[in-house]
């Protein structure tokens, strides 16, 4: 990966488009923020429907288009690469599985090498995805960070030890009507994901708002009955999320904080801010399958939901 | 604004890089789909937490960048203009306020004349910046669409018309724990802004989703006790809507329509699809604020709002 991003850097792409759904969405949004504070460049997440419904044509010469799916299946992702690479985009697929449709659609395949995932909800097919970007844009920015890379997994292994907090948390929250989980910068994708595994998992209406844009109308919403999940990953906004954190408080809000710092609801080791997503997912996917078991369900088949979705 | 988009069209940017907040942001969503569809443009919409927490600077020479912002007020939207002008890119502000700092910011501006909201819920000012939108896009594509863009006023008016139903439908929808939104194509932005307004006038939890990204996780949540509202504003997308329908009522889920189609739960006039959002936003508005009387609260001062939300 290493390699291919310092060839992609080298062709100097005037932009990134990114086609991705659910999970894979939000390693997209990921994607914005790493390639966008690191290397300049703006990112667009496709509206797949644009190809699909619309039969649009983009101008993406010069362009650099990602395609995100762990299965490779989703035929409205493997369309945006097949039309992108028609309008002389080069395309780069990131799954589980190369030999999927989307990996024979696109120029190059970086395999995440996860080996399937066992229940329907992504977890280690997230976490790798967001891996690969990171390592991708290291290649491209040719920058000395594998020593920072390569402790990432030692940090997801500090993030699991917080499993019995985790259990304690789910029990506390069981019961709750919804919830609201707020990130902001390199949070925000993990937010997205946090809130996605709840639904998905535990049949928990979980709402995912960046800082900014919930004080903006959602804050509205604020109500005792509903607690607030703060994942503060991101370093630089951790001021702006103690003052949220305080306001919310004096509105009676029940306010959990996740971050490194010891005085969190749950402390777990997050390393560099652009690589912290990746620890940072873990007590999410982990709260999903806690509150899961807390409200009696089954959190490896999670009603009405398949393991590939096929949108077009 | 016909004459600026034909001036923007000429210098034919490299892509569209759009920063917003709340309403505005699904403004942006519409411009995403809007110049994606019309005219092939790969749109970004900004996070501004990189130009205001990161410090970063994008690479923009060639591109196009638009801000969105009734007051014109938030720090964080005109930062990114300020930033965008700095590297090379156009700038271009769609705002009620001319004279604001990010009409001061931008190279060019689009006035709203809606002379400002009165309450603090943005209503005309959001379906104004839609309309905005839309003029630039035809300018740009020197289309001869003038006589469909005088059409949207009538269309709006015949919108307004369904105030009685969608006061019986909010009755009805007053006591649900939560709602579900659903748009897709031109409707998702809809569809978001329905979400929006429910939250801020009516604290209703509502979350907007396109049919797909709900395809791929969220429809786990489908339960019966929380209703879904289907904005099918979206001619081309309205077989894959019913199919939705017809699967969500066999799970026992309420579900109610809105689109130009005489069996739906509100009937509204669209006029073609790429214009079909600004009528389309009507009807949420009113929910919001007949929703908000059945709940005895007050539509036009929501508790824990102002109106200039200063995100940096």
């Amino acid at each position: 990966m290493l390699e291919l991003g310092g060839r992609i850097g080298r062709s100097q792409p005037r932009g990134v488009l990114i086609a991705a759904r659910g999970s894979s969405d939000h390693v997209a949004v990921y994607a914005k923020y790493v390639l966008g504070q690191r290397l300049g460049l703006p990112v667009a997440l496709a509206a797949p429907s644009l190809v699909t419904i619309y039969q649009g044509h983009l101008h993406l010469e010069g362009w650099l288009t990602l395609a995100i799916s762990q299965s490779g299946a989703s035929p409205d992702v493997v369309s945006v690469i097949a039309v992108a690479r028609d309008q002389g985009s080069q395309t780069v697929a990131i799954t589980d599985r190369p030999d999927s449709d989307l990996g024979r659609a696109a120029d190059e395949v970086i395999p995440l090498h996860v080996g399937g995932e066992r229940s329907v909800a992504a977890t280690g097919s997230f976490t790798a995805s967001l891996y690969a970007v990171a390592h991708l844009c290291a290649g491209w920015e040719d920058a000395d960070v594998e020593a920072e890379l390569d402790l990432v997994a030692e940090h997801v292994a500090g993030a699991l030890e917080c499993e019995g907090r985790v259990r304690s948390l789910a029990a506390r929250l069981a019961d709750a009507p919804a919830l609201v989980i707020i990130g902001r910068g390199f949070g925000f994708p993990v937010a997205l994901e946090w809130s996605l595994k709840l639904k998905e998992v535990a049949a928990m209406s979980a709402e995912a708002f960046s800082a900014a844009d919930y004080r903006h109308g959602p804050i509205a919403l604020a109500s005792s009955g509903v607690p607030v999940l703060l994942c503060d990953s991101a370093v630089s906004a951790g001021a702006e999320l103690e003052e949220l954190e305080r306001e919310l408080g004096g509105r009676g809000v029940d306010v959990y904080r996740i971050s490194d710092a010891e005085e969190s609801a749950l402390q777990i080791p997050l390393g560099p801010e652009w690589l912290a997503p990746i620890p940072a997912a873990v007590p999410g996917q982990l709260l999903a399958l806690h509150l899961a078991r807390a409200r009696g369900m089954d959190p490896d088949s999670p009603k009405g939901l398949r393991k590939v979705t096929e949108t077009f």
